[in-house]
């Protein structure tokens, strides 16, 4: 059995975490190269993982023989070309979201991953990977909710990386295509069904930098699916307690919260501030082994020839109903998809 | 100091609780009669309340020089009138939701009351006189929370009183009516702005029957309030778990919770089903002290001569927008106020 | 039906709850007479709850005729000749725990009981009288958690009141007998058995205080029951986050817990601390309805002729024990029973 | 960077776990030999992990050059000789607990681990590698909480394993030295100190067969440590949820609570049987991570030319007081250490 040799690709602080699971957590894969435009992170970091073979280009590195795969941590703009390059050189290809920066990149995109049907495309919805999304999922599968009545999940950035949130808001598209995607990927794989209409709202309630972009800093909406389940989703910047990422969902026969209390461990503090639990500070904290699972989901794909549950044609509906919800944002109305 | 001397109108569920709280429960008051067109009923819980004086007919009840106050728990179609005309034998009122039965009618009742300035009018919002949601909205109003971002709240009937809910539902006037009112007040209460917009969905999931009156037995809504404010409110009957009335207050320095586990009592269970706390059964066990005390504070407006925090506008106010939210969800459209 | 006229003496900050619940909060009872060696205090009391009749003399009152009933909250020296008086006196007696401050005292009051066979006694152990202790006991009666195996009580008073346990100290019997009593009375009523062996430890970890009474701030100790129940009980004066009352039974087919979070209310706060519950602040607060349904059985067995389920052979009992804990704990010594 | 090449011993289920974790999830570790008397195991487990050398003989796993570390897994009685002949051997030593099955047997394990300072060895108390217990200890050592007053744990097994449990009694050792030995390690480890008498008591509750050894199914015993901490531990063969390892360390600035629910995971599940969570059902399901975390740590202790945190004298002292609270039981006495 050949390990699955990958290259990774951008090394921010998500690219960083995957580069050292690949190294030393997933099984079945082996690091073969990193790919970054700061040579000096390249540097560090693969002489910390033991990473023979460091790219500047990302076009060098696919042309690489020493490559099966590439998971693709780089900047949003680059996704789209970089998943059609790497298909193209006959790589596997797992991509973080989003698929494109448009829904006509994404398009592009399905159309990459069309041409090349014998090759692994995955996309990093990372949420599918978590231990207790899973397990509810086996639950409302299995029936054991009936049927789904409302679908409640929230993506909460806690308020101390305000500043960064700010500083990258010109790219990020803002909260719906940023943070809802996730949330709008579950709504879809809870429901199994897809989006009627939305109505969405929200304001800069601290912070009017976000208004420059028509966006506000918190923002909600209501969708309607069209198998009827009701689906509320809210994202927000500034949460005071730290990162919440939380869902419920609803059914006639029972009710699954997952995460409502975005606990750090399981570690109750009785002091002056009554009982509580400290909260995860952020997704690389939540989402630890769900990272791992993810990639590994990805590679054993690649090694039994698979497909993953997660397709290219996920990324784009995600993308084309955020977009959506952003557009019933911008304008104030009521859209139907 | 004289004893304020209660009339109470109706004797269903509530009706006998309130005549109940007032006879043993409530300081400086009396229950001095009794009314309801059942004889047997009314015969058998002023014997058992130790109430000297039946009447089969409120008006002459209201004729009696005995009665300083009437408590109305009658049938919904009979509130504005019965507020008119008690108002005018010159008694102080305290009514149970609704005002009236359509904002015509809460607009007769304005005027009766406007009629009487002398004369204490309160309507039972039970859950403002909650010791949580009071805790709650002290905190709120000292500004512990910042900004309020998003209110969310739930109003969830058991799935075991669907068939009372169903035979009612010709009544009802349908959930925004019967069961979001309450959310509406607490809304309103806690933002202390009113709505800008709503959109309202929803639909018979489990229960065919309330289709009839064009009404879900599941509906939420999503309404936009003038000082930005996101409001999200979901009510249903099919609730799996007992009676779950909940509230979260998101604000930009802190996020409030009000009774997320609807738990029956203090006592944790450990067994095959996992580590649980029983549910709430009905809205009688969960606020058994929200209603001695929504009762107290009109018996102590009436004694000290004070205006009750829940005035007659507050009745019609909500009535407007439950009826915005009903006819959004029944048009399926965005309304603006 | 007349009311039960009760004189309550004492009025210290539970004397005063006392007086004031049964001025408001019970039912076919009368506050007749209040009693207090402090004139100011009394008269202030008195002219805010109604009373029209004041002494400065237990002996004066209990010789009045417009008394059925007392109901002591005196200082605990003086408890068994108050009891043993006023039912010489021909009055129905509550008191407040302890029985008597020793053993022999116990059994003079257990003389004075037994001498007026249709005079109502009864104790204050007010945490039987708790919704959410009886519904445990109703389960475990029920046969619902199997065999008893560890019953584990905590008494903790917050650290916040420490200067009045430390004035308290020299009169207060130690922590086993002022503290631990009311778990000791638990442990017996939900085992329905008796202890066989005790170990006690503790120490003074906060406050040498007070050793000088050979006694520790927080002391614990490890019962053997006939039945062959272990008993683990633990009271402290040093709690950091509040009045922590909390009861632990398990059971060989079920575990139940009760109040193990001192939650003051429903409201769950989730700031820079985490996701939190502010906890009760003392005995008052967490008991609140508890002395109320107390008093309220006292009543109700003196007004129906029944006998309450505490007798004063529980108060005994429960001090023998008490004792018995506070000498093991003395002399670092295993003793049985 | 050569990796350790490790052989690991015994293919039990925690076997097969520690096999499965050095193969896939350890880092700077290859699973380099497996060593079983059961050779359809050993072939299947080696197959499945890609090992390719397999000893049925223990003696001739470490006589292999190819081999660095030994990890031990195998039957409790074996340790001792099997950590000699290892270090004897020149190779590092990982041993599940316990050290031996005597004390006289954990001072000969002492002595071989004397005869190679170079060499590492390491026991496997694995809770302290739990995330959230040395999350909690952090806090503990850095004075958060203040002077520990009550040190109390909990071990107990489900119910539906006992006829494991009773098959595996005449072998364990008792309750005291198979569950406690955890505990009694963390108490110490919280405390840094240790016990000086000590009171055990407990029955067979449901189980009688438990009492052929000396032993009940459930047990707990009171001991008080040198620095005045009070210690309460309870090991149960009956619990009717699932796992539950629970930690609660009460200081005088602040309480620590660990697991005190035992969590399968993140999902909250609400229907019938009220708000609830699911249990976790064993060892290896509660304890995954620090399974890992404790060989990455043997591994980077060997690799790094260090010493772990968990010595063969805290082997050997835990196993003492464990025998110690056996004797307190079977003796029914207070022993002093």
């Amino acid at each position: 059995m050949n390990k699955v040799k990958i290259g990774s690709v951008g090394l921010g602080r998500l690219g960083v975490r995957h580069a050292e699971n690949i190294a030393g957590k997933i099984q079945r894969a082996e690091l073969a190269a990193l790919c970054d435009v700061d040579a000096a992170k390249l540097r560090e970091t693969a002489g910390r993982l033991g990473v023979s073979r460091c790219f500047g280009s990302f076009e060098e590195m696919i042309a690489s023989k020493d490559i099966d795969a590439v998971v693709l941590v780089s900047p949003s703009g680059l996704h789209t070309k970089q998943i059609a390059a790497a298909l193209a050189a006959g790589k596997h290809v797992f991509s973080e979201k989003p698929l494109g920066v448009s829904v006509a990149e994404c398009k592009e995109a399905e159309k990459a991953v069309e041409a090349h049907p014998d090759l692994v495309f995955m996309l990093g919805f990372m949420r599918r990977f978590d231990e207790s999304y899973q397990y509810a999922h086996q639950k409302v599968a299995a029936g054991e909710i009936g049927r789904p009545v409302l679908f409640r999940s929230y993506s909460q950035d806690p308020e101390k990386f305000i500043e960064g949130a700010i500083a990258f808001a010109p790219h990020s598209g803002g909260q719906f295509l940023d943070m809802a995607v996730h949330d709008i990927d579950l709504a879809r794989w809870f429901t199994g069904s897809e989006p009627e209409t939305v109505y969405a709202i929200g304001d800069c309630y601290a912070h009017p930098e976000f208004g420059r972009y028509k966006d506000g800093d918190n923002v909600s909406c209501l969708l309607k699916f069209k198998n009827g389940c009701m689906v509320f989703l809210f994202a927000g910047r500034t949460a005071p307690h730290g990162y919440n990422v939380e869902t419920e969902i609803i059914g006639t026969k029972g009710i699954l919260r997952i995460a409502s209390v975005p606990q750090k461990n399981l570690v109750e503090i009785l002091d002056s501030h009554g009982v509580r639990k400290e909260c995860s500070e952020n997704f690389l904290e939540r989402f630890e082994s769900a990272y791992v699972n993810e990639i590994q989901e990805f590679v054993d794909c690649v090694a039994d020839g698979r497909k993953p549950v997660v397709s290219v044609y996920d990324g784009t509906r995600v993308s084309e109903i955020a977009y959506t919800c952003k557009a019933a944002f911008e304008q104030g109305s009521l859209i139907t998809f």
